[in-house]
């Protein structure tokens, strides 16, 4: 399956919470030279997270994007807890760079905008943020999805976010 | 005890995490005309929390502000986990003031400022940090209080964010 | 408060699992002469609970029982998941007895049986079961409550198990 | 990988609690004639593991088995929490045989006898437990196991349980 990834030429690989620990593909995935998003698991201590990250650089591929996704706790408001404090900790503990995904963590559109300044303040160096021309007909998470209006919007607010002093986007 | 507070004049009355749910007292608190915080218990949900911020309106009194100080999770490389979601959600829930302890979230000092930015980004209208002359003098929870110094760069580091459009502190 | 408990001549007295950490309260318990159950807290961890059994032992009362009563967790199907794991430890790490009370552990009176009976196997002292002569017009807790008869019925199906070579109830 | 199994004629296929969603893994077990276990994930909801298991009955396979090995929780004393609850919720929602391993939920050799009783009087219908010759030179796991003549005795322990009234094991 990864070789089709490679005959189309993808950016960039994506490992998904549920196949965290899949020790196989981590293993595969660091073989090639791409980089890979690596999402923390559902559960996944720090820990656990950046071993799992040592399985693909252990391989040669040190292309590696961390990326919080919120974890479960007793907490159903949400869909997840963000854990904004896995940024700081992360960003001490490695060089890589380390992004949110404040969609899947709120699982709502309109917690989008404030979760994603919390993760720029915080000090991540990206978003990963779900779109949809028309959520209502989404297929799948349409709850979460910003329509590209709100999108753009959001852009403008983080602007500030992105360029204070002493980071760079 | 609370006359004690009451004869000396205090300007605010602060309820513990682990008394969250201690109904006797928010019903004490409920009676008297002075502003109370009430921080979030350790594992209450965001549903036990407003249900205690009643105990306290039912009394007469509506001065209240909710402090969210971190949630115990699996996670036990910091203290506890900041629940930056909440801070969106009571927002939208109640009129009510909500403000962060990022000391306690993270329980380490080099953690605070980072917490701190998330907080005010993600709509925090205040910040309850820890700060000591000499923290490593201090009788308890000396690991995560900022010297006078830190937490003066980290207020200077602040006032954008506090200043943002559309919002102030 | 304290003092109208011990005008009446009350058997026992409980801590509920909300006052575990009521410090000022476990201190008035520990200077009494009657039995102490006290209920784990919601999310209190094995250490702190034995800590709070510590401020009741400190002022000399070593009449001390242990109740789980099950912590909370991401798993909504039931009340609170009821900690099997506690009994066989504290058993090991201290002298005092263990009781469980699978009623509010579940939270539905069908499965008050099976959690008693795995309590008693995994070394119980003791059950605290919730009995109302009419469930259905209790004024609190009526699903996790059993009629006179299923008591009946369970502590004969119990009996096996409280009497099994090496241990007495 | 499969293939080697079934050339091999192995006689029951588990699936690990990391793999509980893979699906594609589940989808592939669902075609093939074996028994399957069917381990909870470490964090799984009772839900997602019913769900897990329709991914392998979809597919035509209804031989399988459910194995609880213990949950994520705050409490670190053990290295999970093993939840003897969802035991009588499983057997009342399917037909399906409930197991439990008692050596991955508590981690520790000394816990198991009190563990494996237990999930025997909750109603489990088997135990997976964890035996090495020496322990001690195990290559994984080495504190959770038992000596032969340790898993000896407790199968002798366990005996009444499994031949209560109402119950075949």
């Amino acid at each position: 399956m990864l070789d089709t990834f490679l005959e189309h030429d993808v950016d960039v690989i994506q490992i998904g919470a549920r196949n965290m620990q899949n020790f196989d593909l981590l293993k595969e995935v660091g073989r090639i030279n791409k980089p890979v998003i690596l999402k923390r698991g559902l559960s996944a201590t720090l820990t656990e997270w950046l071993m799992a990250a040592e399985y693909i650089a252990a391989g040669g591929n040190h292309n590696i994007i961390f990326c919080e996704r919120g974890i479960r706790s007793f907490e159903n408001a949400y869909r997840n807890v963000l854990d904004i404090t896995a940024i700081p900790v992360l960003k001490k503990e490695t060089h890589l760079p380390v992004i949110v995904d404040p969609s899947h963590a709120g699982g709502k559109a309109w917690m989008v905008p404030a979760l994603s300044k919390a993760a720029l303040a915080a000090g991540a160096d990206g978003l990963m943020i779900e779109m949809h021309p028309t959520p209502c007909e989404a297929w799948c998470d349409a709850d979460q999805a910003l329509t590209p209006q709100e999108l753009q919007q959001l852009v403008g607010e983080l602007k500030p976010l992105a360029e204070a002093p002493g980071r760079r986007l």
